[in-house]
């Protein structure tokens, strides 16, 4: 990473101090000329709360914009939160791919990136990886934990979970075992990327910092209880980092999965997609799991899919309709 | 109804015979000009089973192209009715509107039309007036009953439950709520229709035939229980009608619901939703049901939506996006 | 005008109360079912402001939604009529196309239709045909006097005139002269239209009530000049027509201008514009008003359009690019 | 035909005197608003050749917009016919949907609509609609006889072919048989036009007017060949009616051919289509004449297509990708 | 700029010999394979006139393809530049981003890219990089003086003035304001470019070389008197740089102007933008100078916009519809 | 070609093992994540067949995705080719742009990217760079022989032919020419790219390996006789490599073609394109060729295009419409 440096502005200004002490509210605003708008801008809002000489903690809603548990529990954190009972500093980011979040979609309408594989950005780039390019250079350099509120979005649907990645250094992976525990998701999948490249996670990582991320729920909705648990989860990171004064917020334990070789279950044809399992039910090897049929060929056998391990399921593509190369599941074991 | 008849031909042909005694699959082929096929066509798949001398019943799925229950079922009915257990007729069409389940949207995606405010349609017009005008001309007729499965579509979801109408005549009227027991939904919703105009629903009651709908679940996917409560319901209103020999498949009983004046709970304004209440809750008048937050004002608290009368919440909008205008949810009570 | 009855009830409904006297801010409500709002609604803006026993009079912004005095100065005169002041009704609608409005566009981005060829409407047609239908049948009875806020629009711009047309029944063609000279705009165009089918305005001069119409600047804009016109004009229609009580506003005379045959040249090859006289400028026949240029070949001459008579420029095409068939500009002459 | 008549007038102006002895060229002009000209018009190329007292015949190009024999060959005679040798009068219309054929397509890009099945139009509809009303009620009862030229279009290629339909009156097939003979393609056609209503052919046909058609080439281009047919039958057919004096361009003898029941071939999936048959090639019943393969199964045999009977190969289907429905092939066989 | 050499050919060819005597109207021609046309190229025109041992100066237009002064004042001095009294060499390009002007668009359509962030290019990317680097390394070497002819677009509107940077190198300074002077628009804003990067205005000053732009009209138009200041303003460059010898066409004085900190004004949320100053008008810190409107709440104020400053309204947004973070207003100040 | 390593791993994936001994049909498995498919992947068919220990041939389709005897021929090899009489190794990619070819369109409908624009390709591109990253970093090391078919596609149409580049090598020059001679197409044209940068062309030759392509039909279609020269010629290439043991397949010579300067034509104005020559016939210098007519004028001469030098039409741009800048038609002559 040292070729990140913060000696080139950014061609984003904000109205927030970062190292003012108290609550503000604010935006980063990023330029952007286009043909409707040739000197316009985009407002991204940010929030800070500073109470305290105490760790700082990054919380992001809205890395992909069809992920909705992120932007309301963030919001939601923002109006509550007390600055008294703080004793360190928290900034909230609901919406970090603003666009792809007022647009409802995984990426932004503007340039069709995935802001999760965007980092560590570029200044000059599109807006996007100005977005990248600013948080990598000047907010994670200020952070000692990073929460990422992700969920299914429009086209997957999730076992609620927390998610932490296998990390080679072992203090950094007990602090993030830790951390997980007290964020107290339902379930906790430990991970390992096989191309992290791009990713928040990477960027926060590899500066030794907490990170902690989650999947939850999906089809482009929420539940009463996906986002319980982002809340909950977030402020129980705030109290676990010694940021804010409060009980943790228990509500039972925590299983922790993992995804071994050959998890991922891959649609071969397209069709109308017909599922055999619930999220969250146990499956055996060899179990038919899903079902793709051919409207056009009503009289003959759908094509089967099966389990490909003992384990539980995990994750499913929601939509109707499914495509050959699209992920079909994903099969869980406890660890 | 007079001014419908068989004199005029349709422009759709057909390999199936309608009067033929046995299995057949086919389709109904309808002309489709357009710069990409000058002299094309679309080939829609029809089932017909006639085993006896009995009544014929018409099962329909794919009526709205992102309700996916209706075609799975039919689909699996398809393959699975044993032709030496009828006594009479089943015809079967798992995709009314067969360009919008390929496509995966309630409407086509060829002329933009809603296929259930298109009868009794038109043989000179549209591909979804044209099919309309060949069911509502060549197929109705030959009908004791009809089923059509929906269920939420992409941007609803819904507390499964099967839908009947408030109908003038009372013979009719409790032929229908006899054959809703029989298919032995969760919930039967007794519904009075504002508009009815061009509806399937209207086209099948006003020839005096027996007429059965469903909302089924939602967010353009299935669920293991909608399916089966299509499929079984389906199979119980064929045993119902004297047309299939086995037993009928219970699974408790129906609870009936209606939605009194007022049900209805619309968006006033844009913005991120969140549901305060699951499908199928009960909830008292003035309790908040959802919030709309708005993303770039984080800090402002959010718009609160609160039931307009005591009952169970009968339907949400799934999308974490909703508009002013959306239908936002919908209140039902028991009778 | 014998088929227009108020026997089958419009498929949008209101919370406004044309009968009860005082002010109301309200919406018409209209269904609008489309893939991503399958129950959705359309909320158009209406208020009323009944404040005596005296004539109604409807005002109208928004019939093209890219047109935007109407909406601005119907908006302002929402916010400060005063109800003590009225001694009769007053009706307004700001955004007669709205989603044109919401759009910014000439027609609606719904149904691509233009609201000013849609009367009387269809009740069981599109949005803008169900707008129409309504206004015909339950509006327009109530009314004594029209005005209908009109301006160039993205493409045109004009000399800021009030518009009226010939009337064969002379009485009403001099109610109309009176009404625009109160309405006091610099210039009042009188029309005699060639194909006046669907027009709002014919449907209001068919009941035989007034009708006043605009076209103010242009560009897809507004200038500070041009809502006023537009709003002094409607307070001075009220005025007029004993609906407000309080002086007329008088800004200098009206001229009268009318287009004999010719007046109209359109454009036969597309390229670059360039106009050579600005509008409201007296120019001859076979005086250079504009060029075309053709940007591949920049040391051609360019095709040279000439005044058709003596007059003066009413309307100009206001974009840069223009195309064969498009209307380049209007000469006016004064009555 | 009763219902059409001249009484109301098109809104179509046209600069153009059907009456006047002498060459014009001028342009029908027809209104066309929308967002972007807002009181724009389009103007459709017209030329008339009256050079006697004897008959008229109409001459079309561009009936459908990519199919590009019709208008090179319309415009060349615009450009070589000799008023001096003229005995009647010629209509010529180059381009009859024009917007299609400045869009290279088959439908207007305007409406969308098939020129082909908007007869007899309506003067109140969309541009496609004006454009036949006019023809029909302005033009048409002008004419002794009309030629309408038709290729395959981007999508479908053809063995050149002028096509006439059967006709019920032997006197009007006797004279559309002669005039065939005249025209002297190298194929000629003959039809029973399944659904023959909103066609030019049978606007023309009713009328009692003698009428021709062509199926030239296709893929969306043309050939030397093609286009000379085109060229050499509409002067032969001016010749033959007696309105041009100058001798038949003969080129051997016309094959006259007819498609029995089941000539289409209709595609049954979608994929990669191999045509294992030129066009023009004699095949036997049962031959494979294509094969229709998926990329994704490239070890998998393809579906292979047999010719319904023994006959000539009239028509292919061009693209290299193929839709289940499309029209594959069609086999004539002589007469 | 060490990085920039002519080792590398461009992919652009052209029949231009810049390096002879006389006048040549030519084109770059650049590749440009697409879908619809593989082995295509696109055909930009440029004109030279070299008529004596002076030096040389570049005019250019359509650095955004709308905005039409420039192409307009371009095309016009093509046609009108007497080579017999040209003392040194002109090149002139009157469509720089020739895809955008076709479009009439900002930005170009085939590549999204906006001209004047693009230097220096890229001899190996997209359509509007290859022109960049062209200008880049073949022309603006050959140059003493650019003159690049901005004007407000379709989305922007502005007091009409020339445009010229605060430069470190007094002597460069020096003599733009000559050349400013010299060129004599009526107003002459002296800016510092926030980030400078890959404009062409860069490009230019960083070889040394005196270089003048303009901010002319807008609303994506012309008016009368900004074409007529583009095209005095070039002669009188070409005068002033001793290329051209004849008087120069002197219209008053010009008054130069600056844009201090925060004298840009941002719209905050989406709506209807009324402007309530006109663009020259002078206004006081704090006076409202525009209104944005919620169609959707006509009663409700207005949010208002104040002047940041005393000064002059210089630029403000023109469309009606404004949307969050679009520049709404400028406010300039006399030096 | 130094910076190109295996070192990285590629993110495609495979189920092929490209050292095993027989027959493999497998695909290449690349990440493509997007909006309506998250965790999405593209399957590209490969097969391999390893009969000996001979020679490695590639042999490849789709390069372009409208032209189709490369998909077909390769398909027809796969299923055709007998593992019993190789004496070396085969790679068959029947789709190397596969996206590109499911879309019928030259260029990839996800990126947009022309494939042999994009190598050597790039890891961490779009999909295309992700395909041509792993074709020359793991499958042409392995490779002593290319043969890459392509055709007109759908906007061009060639004289069949295969085509070589002269080499500055004089033995991988001769090696070529032999294996032009084995392949058999009735023609064969040497080129020599005027820039060849991103080619797969250059990719293989720049590593001492040979390399044959074609130009075959066009029209975005093909006909018998195109797909059999691509299947010999393929076949022949494998026996002239010593991996297949059959004989060759003659028939007849292959002619030798070269373009000299000034060979291409390029169109300069839009309009319908009518062929004045056919494709293969011998032209002389400045004999017309093609006429461009604008059917707006249809009175107008059409501007006529001329043969650049003697010789024999070798290509001709397609469609019936044609734009400035497209390649009109390309002359070659024997060598």
């Amino acid at each position: 990473m040292s070729n990140i440096s913060t000696d080139l502005p950014s061609k984003i200004t904000t109205d927030i101090d970062f190292d003012k002490p108290g609550v503000q509210h604010g935006a980063l605003t990023m330029p952007y000329s286009h043909n409707l708008s040739p000197w316009g801008s985009i407002l991204m809002p940010v929030s800070v709360f500073a109470g305290g000489t105490g760790p700082t903690v990054l919380l992001v809603g809205g890395n992909h914009g069809d992920e909705y548990e992120g932007p309301i529990a963030c919001m939601k954190l923002i109006r509550e939160l007390d600055i008294d009972k703080l004793t360190g500093r928290v900034i909230v980011i609901p919406a970090l791919n603003y666009p792809a979040v007022k647009n409802g979609t995984r990426l932004s309408p503007i340039d069709g990136k995935n802001m999760n594989r965007a980092f560590p950005g570029d200044r000059a780039g599109t807006v996007t990886d100005m977005i990248a390019d600013y948080v990598q250079r000047f907010i994670l350099p200020l952070c000692d934990a990073v929460a990422d509120i992700h969920a299914g979005g429009r086209m997957m649907s999730f076992l609620p979970t927390s998610v932490i990645h296998r990390l080679a250094d072992a203090r950094h992976m007990d602090r993030t075992l830790e951390a997980a525990k007290a964020f107290n998701a339902p379930n906790c999948l430990v991970l390992e990327e096989l191309d992290p490249q791009g990713m928040l996670d990477t960027a926060v990582e590899e500066l030794g910092t907490l990170f902690i991320s989650t999947e939850l729920g999906g089809g482009g909705s929420m539940s009463v209880e996906t986002v319980r648990i982002a809340y909950d989860g977030m402020r129980n990171l705030l109290v676990h980092m010694g940021v804010l004064s409060e009980p943790l917020r228990k509500n039972g334990d925590t299983r922790f999965l993992e995804t071994p070789d050959g998890a991922f279950v891959t649609a071969e044809q397209d069709g109308i997609l017909e599922f055999a399992a619930e999220l969250g039910q146990k499956v055996s090897a060899g179990e038919a799991i899903a079902y793709i049929h051919d409207i056009d060929r009503p009289m003959a056998a759908p094509a089967v899919y099966r389990a490909p391990l003992d384990g539980i399921v995990m994750h499913r593509h929601v939509a109707g309709l499914i495509g050959r190369g699209d992920c079909l599941s994903v099969i869980a074991v406890e660890i």
